[in-house]
């Protein structure tokens, strides 16, 4: 099996039944999730040997962390087991015009607390063949960023393929700090994966006047993103998500893989959301699979968008489709009738 | 903190869980709701002293019900305790071509035996800026009625706006009941609020050839009632929500103002539902929030609108959206992106 | 009351809350159903004695299935009791783009094992007016399909009018299997109903160049199917059910009715889908109901149309709506308003 | 199949999960129950046409009470629609030192309204072999009073045998009127079942010092109440409960009956309680299937304390235990082990 | 009504449904408590004007917290908004011979950032009868130790008896540290409150060989601990709480209360435990009850006992219990039978 | 890490909440157990590198329960995947004095078609200290006995110490079928477990006049039970548990082990029964374990009973308890306190 190896946090996530906000609920549907595990399931549902590396504290949450990512066939060996607490996270779903809402509660998770030198990467990475990070990671604090550029270095000489997801989180660090961390990174990887606001914020890309808030997306805009992107770091592919939010329950959905010379759009779903965290994870995994897999570009964002698709139709942070059932959606089988 | 007075029933609301019918269930849903409550919990919400004026039985669902207003904050310093049982009604939620059915088990409820002298009506309504009630009210009992219009002579002289709700109900009493009793109201009301059937089982004022089966509106033929009802009645202002049931599940749904000279339009939208209940309240709400605060009329009805409009994606009654939730609705953050 | 008689296989379904996939679920919500005892529900809640034949295990699944049918008014004396197992199927409930899921796990169920001889057909049917199976019963064993033969034969002896339902299901049988088995049972048969791919699957009567994941419909390819199938067999009805799978979340619906002279359309839903197990049998109760009744033709398919849209906006195999909701439908009461 | 017929009132029974009280809930768990229909249940459960007479609205409520009845067994057809609601009552399960609390809110249900005349007992008992009521019944209001009269009567010319549980419930009548128009109803009755407190409340016969808060039971007392309720009504049998509560968890329980020879002791039991409510009437139903079936006293008391024992460890108010399950309790099987 | 301060921290409180662990659970019941909220809660329940003053964060979780308080009739006007997070634990509920296990993740919560002068004490306690706190609250932060301070000195200033609940948590601060701040604090106690443990842990008091993993008490070492309390602080009242830890499932449970004068016992109860949690300060709020309202010694420690006997029956922190509820169980009524 | 190897059926496990009937639920508790997996998982709790092994077919309930077992850290790699289903049972949960009950669904499971050749032993067991079996394993088919043959004679040749816990079960085989086959598999057994009826249904060995239906055991038949077996077979040890079944809510418990010269008795623990299935498994693996790490008997039998104690505290099959926690209660802290 190939080894593929993701760095991050994995957080408890607590989120009220259906559509109720917290403060109508009395109980929280519990599971787990965080970007670099999200993409650590999704491989390992695809039949890879996939490692994901963080620290989580010995206590119950820790241990329900684990235990989850096990569940899904992940490979947590390298999972270190200490500090103090995990990181978590209340999700309110949302509904046509209301949006759905995250509140963080992730501040001195054990993962933050870990640095460089406290993960043995030459073990862990001796054998991989590619190595996954989000932009996620870095911003958790100075140590886990240095951390995140420690593996980055190992990876590289390793010979990995080494992909990033910029996911910028306003609410972890600054525009300014993200692009000087994120920076540092960058040379680093071959494979570069944003969203719709994602190299704006980071890299001060901007895409035309596009307004993330409207529904309707500049397609040029993004095709001129993936350029400047490519261009500023020399990535040896950009991917980019084009998500259209016509409302919390509608979402229109596609890919756009840039290689350098021809730009690959993927099919374009529209999507009845039944969840929508992990969705970009879920993509990016596609995408990793595929290219892993020395795929023609077509066909890798066309699994990448795919798989992402069926995602926002699953609970749960995870991407619990098979590589047949996304290939199969991949080639337009979206009519959703009875399989009996 | 401004103090507005909404004077009602409150009911336990029991419904079977998602979508099923009453035969199905095994356990039901347990909420607390009523026109004037909804209205008086939008409100503390918005941060005012929000009275709720009733009467509640001494025994669990009584005390249940108050719980459930003081959590949301309502001041619940002026309900009474007496009487032999709380309304009831059962709530089986529709979807696509079938629709939500209501069944009432509110006679005899401990507010439908109140009457008049039985409410402080000068000391709750001393410092209040607003009185608001709905046709439910009068319609519970001959002794409810004698309250409602004790309440508005008070509240008239103690200088309260007054509003009220026309909500018509027919398994409560007849047209020519509610014309009646309703005719004898309208002299102390202020702000009239009516949904697209009210105006006409009421008071027989109807808008043109509108079919309340048909999703299409007809909107001059709203107009028209809404200036008819200022003509008949002497209003300040004249509020008609426009809801297009194009299925149990996709609603569109707007509001009208009319203040006696320009005729005032919010946006429009188009939701999927998640909870019909109490949209009617939380416009009605969002609309004294605005007129209370002497917003221009457009902005008064497109935050009326907004709020609403968020009210059908909460399960339940009640309206739990801030103003600033409501607001950033109302200009046009209609997108649904998660908030993180 | 008049009587009407059905005969198969009821199983327990299984399904997780919501749209969770099996490997999520933590519990399983629990019914039962299967394609004749559906029809049996559905006529019994239209008011008549409505007799479902089976044979079920002296376990408690067993005894659960014979609760469920009794609770929902269907005729259970002449339910033999025996055999080893009842049979049961996982649902997986999809949405958007991915379809649901059903694993059968019904291989040695009690009633697979029943035969000819096994069941007092001379009185379950001596005061039938209608007796009715699918292509289900006949597929789950030889001595199954010995066994419907003899129930057909002693109908048609008895006068009663007999329907089938095609219902291929390529789990239980090949094709070359089903033809056969099927073609000597349809001399007995007075009134069949196909779905899009049944008659294909069954007999080779393809519609045109109609392809069933497409969205779109090929009408006239179905009228071309109802003809032939009437020539080829000589029914007196032949009804077609015409679902397009826009996705699992959303279906086009309607039924196409032909006589041999005419061709009977009804109206066409576009429905939220719900639930969409059991939608095929509620058309066929509705048609029966209808027929039995000696309605006109363009009622009887509107009220089978009806019948089934109702069927997918309710969780369950089950169609819980009553003869008058039904007509409410069919007569055009689509908008899904709130019934108070 | 031998008929017994039972006559009273079902209610809705809404209960908050595990021992919440009703303000803690936010769902409430949904069964239906009421004295006689209990043991309608149990009688149907055991194999006999079991006929349960009332009257139940013509709305969502009535028609689950009906399923519920129909599911289990019992012979619903003589049961009349109408009447406006359906009672129902609120149960918070207690434990340990908190009792449990039962509100009802039973008043102007539509079994309270049905009168004389109003069922045609002679159909409903020609064949019947018993007649069950309790104290219950008269109770709901004198037009129901009259109406159990009338049953007595004609039962008693259709030779059936009568039984009647006293079941005193201060809630709906005072010592006073019960006495009354119990006494009124003793001279049809053949059997009567009483509790620790009922001959008390209803005829004044008090045993001994019993004080019913107390755990300790008077035994000699209980048998002098048996002996003086012979005396006054000329019972052929008169049956008593023995209930030791320890707390709302724990509870002694055993029976007493005397045929005005011999006093048969059953065995007795300490139960974990589970549910409560329906204890006795499972004892009721266990006494008059031993008696029906001509058992000596001994294995009749001795079933229908296993039975009521076998209730208290079943959630809801109905008794699921077979014939053959509450045979092996009372022939001493009572260590709990699993069955496989 | 009466004024009653209490001081403390209230953190949201996540526990798997039933007895399951934490690794099981796929969903957690979600409620909220902490030591002087439970308090606040029981007092505002018997019907005292109950102040509870914290700092929750302006978040979901922190109105969440608000509105729990709100719901049970706590004042919460002086409860300040701000910090960056509620605190939260983990409650697993044991049984038999596995004991619950609590996971705290409670560090940087809001209120342990708040500290001396930040709250208006001159205000609050203003018209206050008493001020309660327990040792949790300086054990948070040096910070909220100093705000505790302050809060004493103006409450002994206004002449407010001052309670304190030792509570001694060894995973917040050393026992040393809370010998010298506990210490500091004492001066202005007037009525203590130890469990078997809390005076040997912070003052080193340590009642003869009692060691409390064994189920028997040493009712001669209790009382030692109590008169050498007294002697060093000079107290007015000391209370002690005796727990007979059988099991998780079993407990026993008394009072005793010591006024330098006499050592009045409460009665014992042996308790089947439905959720122990808060049973400590349902004891604390039936002492201040009773004191406040200058009962005599014995009944006041009954009915503190006989509080926490009935929270111990009830989920959740909370003590739902009223005042005749209690005295009814402080009277004797322990046989657990249901009131109807 | 040390290897240990067990080889037989995992099912699903599908039971009513609580402790309802079947016949009462609308939902299904899922997990999955089965005796060999239920020692798989302790082991893997207590870090061993734990291998079960069996055969699952690929479906979703095969999958959710391979996820199962990686959930909880076993090894599943041996794990082959086909056939055609998965096996279940259901499990009805008693109380009192109402048994549990469990119907078994398990013919023609994938495993149970398994037979010699299918499974790599060679390689599976090569490092090996430690197999297990169970009864249950070889009275699946002929053919998954001769599976058993052949994984015992490799676990003997490669040097693994091999354990068997008898587990008679009636519905898989005759006792004469059962006495046959386990004889032939006894001369490669080191250890043997059994209860305290399998000795007598398997092989004739009768402890004195013990009849399991009493609670009251026979200590002395025991231990000659153990004697009887030791001199039958020679084994190296025997291990018997001794169950006292006060009612399916209380039971006694104890283990009792035998060297050829030593009797070793645990403590005997007094149990409240959260579930009781996977207890015997839950000794098993203790006692594994404790020979294993070569301790002494007595430590060795005190870990097994304690641990086995524990699990009838966690519901599910599985024990969830740590080293650390089994041995703190094997040392005796049983009191159940909160810990903090």
């Amino acid at each position: 099996m190939e080894r593929v190896v993701t760095f991050g946090e994995i957080m408890m996530r607590l989120s009220p039944p259906g559509v109720q906000k917290l403060i109508q609920a009395e109980n929280l549907e519990l599971t787990y999730g965080g970007g670099e595990a999200n993409v650590a399931v999704s491989l390992a549902n695809y039949g890879l040997d996939s490692v994901f590396v963080t620290r989580l504290p010995k206590n119950p949450p820790g241990q329900g962390a684990l235990n989850h990512l096990r569940r899904f066939g992940v490979n947590t060996q390298y999972i270190d087991r200490g500090g103090n607490r995990l990181g978590l996270y209340f999700l309110e779903k949302g509904a046509s015009q209301r949006p759905s809402s995250v509140s963080y509660d992730r501040t001195n998770s054990a993962i933050s607390e870990a640095g460089k030198g406290d993960f043995p990467w030459q073990v862990i990475l001796s054998d991989a063949r590619w190595f996954h990070f989000t932009g996620i990671t870095p911003a958790l604090s100075d140590r886990a960023a240095e951390a995140t550029l420690e593996a980055c270095k190992i990876a590289r000489n390793m010979g990995a393929t080494i992909s990033c997801d910029l996911n910028y989180r306003k609410k972890l660090w600054s525009r300014e700090k993200a692009g000087e961390v994120m920076g540092s990174l960058m040379p680093y990887v071959d494979v570069v994966i944003a969203n719709e606001e994602d190299a704006e914020q980071v890299f001060g890309i901007k895409a035309g006047d596009t307004d993330v808030e409207k529904a309707e997306l500049d397609e040029e805009g993004y095709m001129e993103v993936a350029r400047r992107l490519k261009e500023n770091f020399d990535f040896r592919y950009v991917a980019i998500t084009l998500r259209e939010s016509y409302s919390a329950s509608d979402n229109g959905w596609s890919g756009l893989l840039y290689d350098g010379t021809t730009y690959y759009h993927s099919r374009r779903y529209t999507i009845h959301v039944v969840d929508r965290v992990g969705g970009g994870d879920a993509f990016a995994a596609g995408l990793i699979y595929g290219l892993l897999h020395e795929w023609n570009p077509q066909d890798t964002i066309e699994f990448a968008a795919a798989a992402s698709c069926l995602k926002h139709t699953i609970p749960g942070d995870l991407n619990m489709a098979s590589v047949e059932e996304v290939q199969n959606l991949a080639k337009g089988a979206d009519s959703g009738r009875v399989q009996r």
